[in-house]
């Protein structure tokens, strides 16, 4: 089982070239590590993942292990169109010790049948043929245009109970997430977001693997901290509002903008082609933003 | 320029282990080529191409033409998520003498700006670096989520005249190949389905590109020979007919049953997950479909 609690979906830092800056992502991913996160998910959505070659991703990690990161407090994002891929990368995942896989559906071919899903999930499972493997099942309907219904996770777990650990839930519906609570309570159930951690853990759920912790941990970590019970607190309150603002920009960029602000290293801002990065406009009514909203991490 | 007219996107066959079965796809392909087809799209949707890794698209497409297969008669998918494996496979199509590429978007992230989608094409033009590259564009935003709008087409057009032929419209909707030819003549546009066949070409479009050639291609070359002129003839009837019949079964499945069929070849069948075979039901409902409906290619 996978540790439970807080995760960042961490960013990627990117050179000038556009290739990933392994010396300034470690830098970040122990930030987070030390101030908040109970673990940290790399190569997510957030993390750009399928910008990167299956060769990039490979590298990567292996230089970032080189950086004193601790694997066993990472969950590599590994899901490929072409279950080849996703072999590959959860192999390396998980014979470098990483601590799990976050696995996105083959996500080229839409409104695709629960048996070919299964049939491409288990095909993975045995091609990595390594009893340490331990699955976080990514449903990200708005981005992968592939859901996971309750059916297929229900026969992936009872076929590879081992094997599949939970799922990250990011499809930003309550009910959905708590639908899976209930309906899995042998899974880890993370939700997507951190708007809704009190809600998820008075639901029995795991904790959150988010993009916004990237700059939330410390104050998702209290919450965390405090438990499942009792009242909406006034901190869930303020992570609801950082995160719903946040949201109001392209997220990813303006995730990198605040990054770029926090260690004063412009590099930060780069993205990969699709994304682009904010431009100087829309970073300065983000900066506007959290002029009266506090981040809670300092920014300059 | 690309030659215009009648392509088929070929199927692509799998031997029991599910890769790539070489000799039945050349001799696939050579059919094609033989019946009708201008020429052949290799690794398009319908030929799965993002259920491949890229050394195995690549190793294939060597391995095709050692099988006496003209490269001057192939156009390559190449288009990723990741734009390093759209510059290597696009690279490789071009140094191996292939007619030009077929470009999906960067197709994991959605609602991406055209700036980003522009970088994203200009970095693997630049990055391909090969004056005989010439892109068609991919245009099928029910699979890739990612729309190319018209200031996008026109951007790419006007930076990169000499690398941007054309665009495949797989939208299925008529009145968008019908803007298409409106607004580029100097573009070759492609219909994504025959259905459209006689009025792409009175649009002045350059002909079609589509998965259901793979068994309309004699019918198809016919139509395509008489030219843009005149009344919608029963030829173009027959041939939407047939087009909408294949389309009424989950089309990839469908129509390597029919070329399994069509060879006497039950290994045409396979799939790679996340698509799944027709089942014998499915299969004899479509066989059905034709006992009236003669196919243009005979099915035993």
């Amino acid at each position: 089982m996978l540790q439970n609690g807080i995760y960042a979906a961490s960013l990627t830092p990117l050179n000038a070239h556009l290739d990933i800056d392994v010396p300034t992502w470690a830098r970040h991913v122990r930030w987070l590590l030390d101030n908040g996160c109970d673990g940290v998910v790399l190569f997510g959505t957030t993390g750009e993942a399928n910008s990167f070659s299956v060769a990039e991703r490979r590298n990567a990690l292996d230089a970032l292990l080189d950086e004193d990161v601790p694997a066993d407090r990472l969950i590599v994002g590994t899901g490929c169109c072409a279950v080849p891929d996703t072999v590959a990368l959860s192999r390396h995942a998980v014979e470098r010790g990483t601590a799990g896989v976050l696995m996105l559906p083959p996500f080229y071919y839409k409104e695709v049948r629960d048996e070919g899903l299964f049939q491409a999930f288990d095909r993975v499972i045995q091609g990595v043929g390594d009893e340490r493997l331990r699955i976080l099942l990514y449903h990200f309907p708005r981005m992968s245009g592939v859901p996971f219904s309750h059916d297929l996770i229900e026969r992936l777990a009872a076929t590879h109970p081992d094997a599949i650990a939970g799922i990250k839930d990011s499809s930003g519906d309550w009910s959905h997430i708590e639908g899976l609570c209930m309906a899995f309570p042998d899974l880890q159930v993370f939700a997507g977001t951190e708007a809704f951690l009190q809600d998820v853990l008075e639901a029995g759920g795991a904790g959150c693997v988010s993009a916004t912790v990237n700059m939330t941990s410390p104050l998702a970590s209290s919450i965390y901290a405090g438990g499942p019970d009792g009242e909406v607190s006034p901190l869930q309150e303020r992570l609801t509002t950082l995160r719903q603002t946040i949201a109001g920009f392209p997220m990813i960029p303006a995730l990198k903008q605040i990054t770029d602000w926090h260690y004063d290293h412009p590099g930060w801002r780069r993205v990969r082609p699709p994304l682009v990065p904010l431009d100087p406009e829309t970073a300065s009514s983000l900066k506007d933003a959290f002029t009266d909203l506090e981040l809670p991490i300092p920014i300059s």
